[in-house]
């Protein structure tokens, strides 16, 4: 089974702002997403679209260096991984309608990378209190929590 | 631009319970899956991968119903969207070696439901706090959290 999905926009990196850039015939399926403070955002790491990436299953995740382990690509957010979409929760900062862009305050993708998907934050279904990560994870900084 | 995604296991709704089967040929990628507590599910709305479903942009999403507005499938979790790729946060109860399954709390997909990519829930990345959303999704009961 093989599954075709296309861009609906793409990242775009401008001189003093972050967008996502929704292409115009996709522009209609962001009405009231400015009552959302938060997105989760799909995109395609296109870098890693190619055999060696998604054929590879483990690696060292970026982590604490003293304790981290080998790890499944399924057990950390590695770029390389069978199907290579990114996932990054963003705050959303303004909406551009006259450049259909969304502005946001970051994201973890290099400028033209095509996205997928815009999902709203829902603290109902996304929020995790108390969520346990290995001991290599829990160092880093956290982006839009105090404590968890 | 189109892209070319595998399914990397699928949804097993078994007699007593809920599971993510991981194909024999991706299980090496679970690696260390077992220190996380949660993780996110990316799968495929397989029953709206069709024309219509595709070019649908605005619906009226599921919330309260005195307030609720139409309003963009980014706006809402709809499963008519371009690129149906549903996104699902579960908790990891237990994993079974032998039958090459994560046996998970729930999930809102079919049974036979094609998985695309398992992320480890991350509260670093994925966990906001005071996320805003629109009134109409305010009565939703939260699922992981007992306050946001």
């Amino acid at each position: 089974m093989s599954i075709e999905i296309r861009p609906i926009g793409e990242v775009a990196k401008e001189e003093s702002r972050v967008c996502i850039w929704i292409y115009d015939s996709f522009w209609d399926a962001t009405l009231n997403l400015d009552k959302f403070s938060h997105l989760i955002i799909l995109w395609w790491i296109s870098g890693r679209d190619n055999p060696e990436s998604r054929q590879t299953l483990r690696v060292v995740p970026k982590g604490d260096e003293e304790t981290v382990e080998e790890s499944g690509v399924f057990a950390c957010r590695s770029p390389a991984r069978p199907n290579p979409i990114g996932h990054t929760v963003v705050a959303l900062r303004d909406i551009d309608e006259a450049a259909k862009r969304l502005v946001i305050d970051q994201i973890d993708a290099f400028h033209g990378t095509p996205v997928l998907d815009i999902k709203p934050y829902m603290p109902t279904s996304d929020r995790v209190d108390g969520a346990e990560v290995p001991i290599w994870f829990r160092s880093l900084l956290p982006r839009y929590t105090n404590s968890y």
